[in-house]
């Protein structure tokens, strides 16, 4: 089944949308997996929390699986970990930092103990059975993040990982392109690279233009200054702290994920705030507005984050104050824009003054752009190449940069998840399709929320809901009690009397009709009920509620 | 109570929001209406299909209203006038196209006969006892636009409609400076101008380039062309025309709004396309494919819109083929990205290829950036300023601007909808606020949804609903059928049976409880039953279902 000598690349989430990284890595009875991260529900998908990859074919050769290696800390490659860990406790491996964020969630899932960490540092080789994977320090905007180089006996596939090339990172860690160099000398079999800006030309600009943007910002500040960031976003944090120790400002932090972020970057190292800097929350009042940063989450205009908390003023600590200035160090991930300009908005209105993208470059992008991409190209130049992480409009103009780098298009596979890359030393094919999927997580339940739930939540958010009850005694064929009405999200029933009082009429008809002719069978009284009900209800409002026809028998 | 010099400027809608545009200008007992333009709802809006200004003020001085005056033939300008004429019926002036668009929807509502219709041409002015009212020609993405300025007996009211300043129009009709500036000479009370694209500096490019990209992309196409855009954007459709012909290509139409606009705009001469150019879509199969050019619906990715329903092949007369170009010549309107990103990589899957804003210059504004505001405002010079047209940031930000040109901000007034600006020739003050306000339009009914409706939409599309329903004996105190417990949304049924069947023991021994001490008010009961239920679903869920507790009584 398995060419004795070929490795298998099985992407089980991650290609062709946004987020669900998750890759399988074959060769023979070894598989290693490379993150595990979670996806944001898309709008269609009312009240769920999060997706997570199915792993079902992880599932089916359990022992086979040696660890799952992280590239970088981002929900998009490790938010998975706690539920997939729940079913399939391999070892993990990645980064201090990547780490630390992952303990954070294991603890709150309470399966920390049960689970097997290994930290690495940028450089590090692991060695699996005949795999080896190698960790290669790239730049992004989360330190600790890495490129990773799987060495198989039928070759290295070099996998990006999410990453830019930054050549003046804050921290001075700049990528590993000398040990990129040499493999790629040495021979890549195939590449795997972050195409998620394959579409924008030119260079991205280094994180340390950024800081000198806030420094100049913080500096003519006349109040507090709060910014909002990604919590992740070390190097951003970094230079907001270092701005405002510059500038004589205390620095604290508010939202739970900026708390707890921070608080891991601080213990590892990977933050550095000199003591006497940082203050709590609660002690903010005890110095002048002009010596105050505050650093929170929010900055997708999220309505429960702290950044809309102060600008709704349902914050429980921090009020607005009249010469604050907020900075919205981000931008809208695909989506959330009318998120983040109802906050805008909101700030404005309460006399404020608020930077963010569109007016100063108070933001830059983590992820490569066609410039860096090509430089990654031309020092792999590998056999074979993959574009990931991404749209399919990302991975089709990453195909095309290829292409005009020189790269034959048989050489390149475009991958949908689930379709299996099979590569030998003499030729890559795709060769089948394994069974993945999304698993929905809504509250507890995980997987208890499926597309049948999904499309009732739709027509229940658009029209609303009808019951009719209506209690029978099945000897007399005989309605003893209703048919009454209850309806949800349909329409204002006071100002709507006449309608349901006519809807009642027809169920009350229709019944009748069925009654007489003695039909009790529960089913078709029912599908009766509901058809006269649906045909009443949107000639008269073109509007279809969902309707449940309940029949109590006595 | 109203100053006797005074004139009145009241936004009944589109002030700090986007659309819903409707000002009404008071002077004595005289009002005229700017404008009665609709409102797209917002993701929270679930089921709501428009938004419609609250018009009681207006209907509480009918007698008063002397006319609605029509900027332009947007649908954020026009779009409310059928369910608006249907309360107040008065005479309506508007440019030739903008009346053209007005009566397409007022047949489509069955009231064009019962409407009075004025057509004018800019340069026109229409008296109304004191007031006269001047349309004067802009630039703007469709024919007909026109500033209008308010002469009134206390002053000049300039309201600049949307606009952008072109210097080359593609039909070489180009903005009235001329006229703007000597109302500037005589003196303006005051300015209302739109503050869109505040926040952008410099100066929009002209439509004449876009032409020019769309011809060159024409040239090198292979197969058929396929163009999304703004059905009422006529100058971009024109230059789609032009270009298609220099090309050797024939145009057709598909989309119901760009079917019916440019039937229009052909019968008003605003949009030349010469004999034998133009085919039906049916005929498209009788040239060869690099001699068709496709004019769509569906530039902002709408599913149910011609360009979607292409890309997903449910297209009933267009079916993608090989060498098909598609261009989305339009930007997302916020919120829509998801959408049209959703469609360019259903076209890339099928392998054809897609221009878009990202990649070229196939799109321009209709709305003035900065520099284009300095102008208007250095030739008006008015007394006061009040911006209009867009969310609260942009205001801010032309507001920004107004006194970076020197004007003094006690002179400027950022207005909420509803706020009463009285000016007289000696001050201008806030003077009160009046009724305004959302309604909804869902299918047939104007106002049955509102705040209570969409609430319960909400929490149905979070977390779906429960039905329980229990028969009773009063005389017994006795449960005599159920409780059944029927769900929709809320988890998938199979595989949660344990939970359900625990749920109707929770509230059978709850009801048990009630009926033991001689509970037996149904309310009580209800209350009961539905409050531990809620509490049990939660701590086995963390979800929060509409609960709907239904006693039948025998």
């Amino acid at each position: 089944m398995i060419n004795e000598n070929s490795v298998r690349v099985i992407p089980l989430g991650g290609l062709g949308e946004i987020g669900k990284n998750i890759t399988a890595i074959e060769y023979k009875d070894e598989i290693i997996v490379i993150d595990c991260g979670i996806a944001f529900p898309d709008e269609e998908m009312y009240g769920v929390d999060l997706v997570i990859p199915d792993i079902t074919y992880l599932l089916d050769k359990v022992e086979n699986v040696k660890g799952i290696f992280l590239t970088h800390g981002h929900e998009d490659h490790i938010g998975a970990l706690p539920y997939i860990l729940k079913q399939l406790n391999v070892p993990v491996y990645g980064t201090r930092l990547t780490l630390g964020i992952v303990k954070n969630k294991l603890e709150e899932h309470n399966i920390l103990s049960d689970c097997e960490l290994h930290s690495v540092e940028p450089g590090d080789i692991v060695q699996i059975e005949n795999i080896k994977i190698e960790f290669i320090r790239n730049t992004h905007s989360i330190p600790g993040s890495c490129c990773i180089a799987i060495h198989t006996p039928v070759g290295v596939i070099f996998h990006t990982g999410d990453f830019k090339i930054d050549y003046t990172p804050t921290d001075g860690a700049v990528m590993d392109l000398e040990r990129i160099s040499s493999l790629g000398k040495e021979g890549v079999l195939m590449l795997m690279a972050d195409s998620t800006n394959a579409e924008r030309r030119g260079h991205t600009i280094s994180e340390k233009s950024i800081g000198k943007t806030l420094t100049k910002i913080l500096s003519n500040a006349k109040g507090r200054v709060i910014v909002a960031t990604f919590a992740s976003n070390i190097p951003r944090i970094q230079q907001i702290v270092d701005a405002s120790i510059k500038n004589g400002r205390k620095v604290t932090f508010s939202g739970r994920s900026m708390e707890n972020i921070s608080q891991v970057a601080m213990e590892l190292g990977e933050l550095n705030i000199p003591e006497g800097h940082i203050i709590n929350v609660d002690e903010i009042s005890n110095y002048p507005n002009e010596q105050i940063t505050i650093i929170t989450t929010g900055s997708q205009g999220e309505p429960m984050a702290a950044l809309a908390r102060i600008a709704f003023s349902t914050h429980r600590k921090i009020r607005i104050e009249p010469k604050d200035l907020y900075i919205i160090s981000a931008s809208p991930i695909p989506g959330n824009g009318k998120m983040i300009s109802r906050v805008i908005n909101q700030l404005f209105r309460k006399g404020v003054d608020v930077i963010y993208e569109d007016l100063e470059e108070v933001h830059v992008s983590g992820h490569a752009y066609q410039e860096e991409l090509k430089l990654i190209h031309t020092l792999v130049h590998p056999k074979y190449f993959m574009p990931v992480h991404g749209e399919y409009r990302h991975l089709k103009h990453h195909v095309d940069l290829a292409k005009k780098l020189g790269m034959n298009e048989s050489n390149i596979f475009t991958l949908e998840t689930g379709q299996v890359l099979e590569l030998s030393d003499s030729e890559a094919k795709i060769s089948g399709k394994v069974h993945t999927g999304a698993v929905f997580v809504d509250g507890l339940g995980v997987g208890d929320v499926g597309n049948v739930v999904l499309r009732d939540r739709k027509y229940l958010a658009q029209d609303g809901m009808l019951t009719i009850v209506v209690t029978i005694e099945k000897e007399s064929y005989s309605i003893i009690a209703g048919p009454d009405i209850i309806t949800r999200g349909f329409v204002y029933v006071k100002e709507s009397e006449e309608l349901i009082n006519e809807a009642k009429e027809i169920v009350r008809k229709e019944l009748d009709r069925c009654l007489e002719n003695k039909i009790v069978e529960w089913y078709v009284l029912k599908a009766n009920m509901k058809k006269s009900m649906e045909r009443f209800l949107y000639e008269k409002t073109k509007r279809r509620p969902i309707i449940l026809p309940i029949i109590m028998e006595v």
